[in-house]
């Protein structure tokens, strides 16, 4: 495969890493970045060091406590509460290689002629708010590959909605391409080539996060809506005081059951399973580094020859969420360079990238 | 995606449970399948239950002692013992579908234009003989997929001798989608997702094979081959009997360790890591039907932020090899078929069809 020049919209804890990890990936060149202030351009690859440096501690979220960007199962990389935001003079804009702008999105937009893929790793500040990034890119007429890392079902629903447009420009938009839903859909879509039939798929996650707390307070309170008793609304309007009591009252250890993921649809959509027969919980502990539960995709189906079995993918406790957010979203990303250079467009969940089922 | 048409070319053990496994599948209408006296065509789509009565028994293999179809980790599923060959009459020409013809694969890449793909289950009877039977394919302007279960290396050169005139016919080719290297790399491929470096793969399968014995002498006869002190020509000069000796030496239970198979290369070829950093071994018990040892890929590596880490995936112990052959192979084949109808042509190792590395 030929070089892929990307940009990477946001450069929060996702696209920061991204841009890291990148630079350890042979055939990808990141040639542009921005955040809510500045872009930063150059057609002969970004000083991604410089970058790093530069936007250290910058969060793009905006306060709203809207945080579908959080992609990583538990660990927050992306949030809303704006903790670390260090006002208009952080971020791009302090790089030598950023410029202020009134519409760095727009700027992106505006150079992506030159671009194989743009990675947004954007919160989804309002609900339609990828979406509509999506939207201007087809205006532009970009002919490229564009990849979220969100995990609610209902913006995969917004992006078919645009499907048309998208096709027309020439877009291949790959949604949810992080950790889950992305990698451990990709996992079970992979796992049941074993079977004819797939009865259960369950995705569980164990996040440790003592030392990233400070860093992740968005998710947790995001992980609390998905708690008995709360939801995204309750949980937005909680104090920190009275996040501080839920997770006294946990012991640190909060455990999701029947979590509202994208999981679900991603893999109906693949014609996997139905969606109800999937299930997606995880256990987040607060107080400890370890994972409390080892990350695991377990699919049970019935083979041609009438067996049941359960085929199993696990995730080694040292790998960090992070990590698995990033390698998967840019090895979607690259899977679907491959699918748009070949004139293949349209919306598609990372388990449709898979072997068909 | 539409309805797929194919093939299959062979009807011992892998095309006649491709066909089986097909009509358990969405998508998937089988309008070929031929074997070494008989081709059975019809494009609303072959009567299968019918051609699998025809076909019981049926072996492709023609005493060549090659055996390189064998495609499933230990358990052969065709061999070149002939053992159940019952003649020129049995097979496609016993079913009331089935012509006899004197060039049966020549016959369906005289009708191939109506095909989206085709499985080459043969026996590979000569080492080229899968890349002729490409050639065959390419000269006579098939625009479709073409998969083979094959897994050894040398095949995966030859086609790639060969690639200019598959891409020129429009022809993409996935080498090796079975079990192993296909289901397993494709495995592997997925599990490096968390890593920036892949230190090791290892590669374990385990096979019971007791009721299985009697059908699957050949693929035993090639696992001899591996063990210390055999290669395939000494193991293809053995007698039954001295066949049994070495089971009877080692209890029923022989023990493989690195053993010579394409995934090493098919790694290599995606990308993963070195083809030296991939170890196959396996387990084949040959008097207990329970696999001795669970089927286990193990991918270690270096995450970007410094970890070290494995990720694994197991293979459920009531999954039969066959089971992991065939839903692979056809998950590769419409992946594969999805890809051509984009206009990407050429020859793949199932993991460069997984997410990029």
């Amino acid at each position: 495969m030929d070089t892929i020049e990307f940009a990477v919209l946001g450069t929060g804890g996702i696209g920061r890493r991204t841009l890291e990890v990148s630079t350890q990936k042979d055939e990808l060149t990141p040639v542009a970045a921005c955040d809510r202030h500045g872009v930063a351009l150059d057609p002969d690859g970004l000083d991604v060091e410089e970058l790093l440096d530069a936007t250290e501690g910058n969060i793009a979220g905006d306060g709203t406590g809207d945080t579908d960007a959080r992609t990583d199962g538990g660990a927050a990389v992306e949030r809303g509460d704006g903790v670390k935001q260090h006002g208009a003079d952080a971020g791009i804009v302090a790089s030598t290689q950023g410029q202020r702008v009134a519409d760095p999105i727009g700027e992106i937009v505006d150079a992506s002629d030159r671009l194989d893929a743009v990675l947004l790793a954007l919160p989804n500040l309002e609900h339609d708010f990828i979406p509509r990034v999506a939207e201007r890119f087809a205006d532009a007429g970009y002919e490229g590959v564009l990849v979220d890392v969100l995990k609610r079902s209902r913006v995969i629903g917004m992006l078919d909605d645009r499907e048309e447009q998208l096709v027309d420009a020439g877009i291949t938009f790959v949604c949810g391409a992080g950790a889950t839903p992305g990698f451990l859909t990709g996992a079970a879509a992979l796992a049941a080539q074993s079977f004819v039939e797939v009865e259960s798929v369950d995705i569980r996650w164990g996040v440790g996060l003592k030392s990233g707390y400070e860093d992740n307070r968005g998710t947790v309170r995001e992980d609390i809506a998905h708690l008995d008793g709360y939801d995204m609304e309750t949980a937005r309007e909680m104090s920190e005081a009275e996040i501080e009591a839920v997770i006294d009252e946990h012991d640190g250890v909060i455990e999701f059951e029947d979590m509202e993921h994208a999981d679900d649809v991603l893999l109906e959509r693949a014609g996997i399973c139905d969606a109800e027969d999937v299930t997606v919980g995880g256990v987040l502990d607060v107080r400890n580094d370890e994972k409390p539960v080892t990350t695991t995709v377990t699919v049970t189906g019935r083979t041609f020859d009438g067996e049941r079995a359960t085929n199993t993918f696990e995730l080694g406790d040292e790998t960090s969420m992070a990590a698995n957010v990033n390698g998967p979203a840019l090895g979607y990303l690259k899977a679907a360079v491959r699918q748009n250079r070949a004139g293949d467009y349209g919306v598609f969940g990372p388990a449709e990238l898979m072997p068909g089922f």
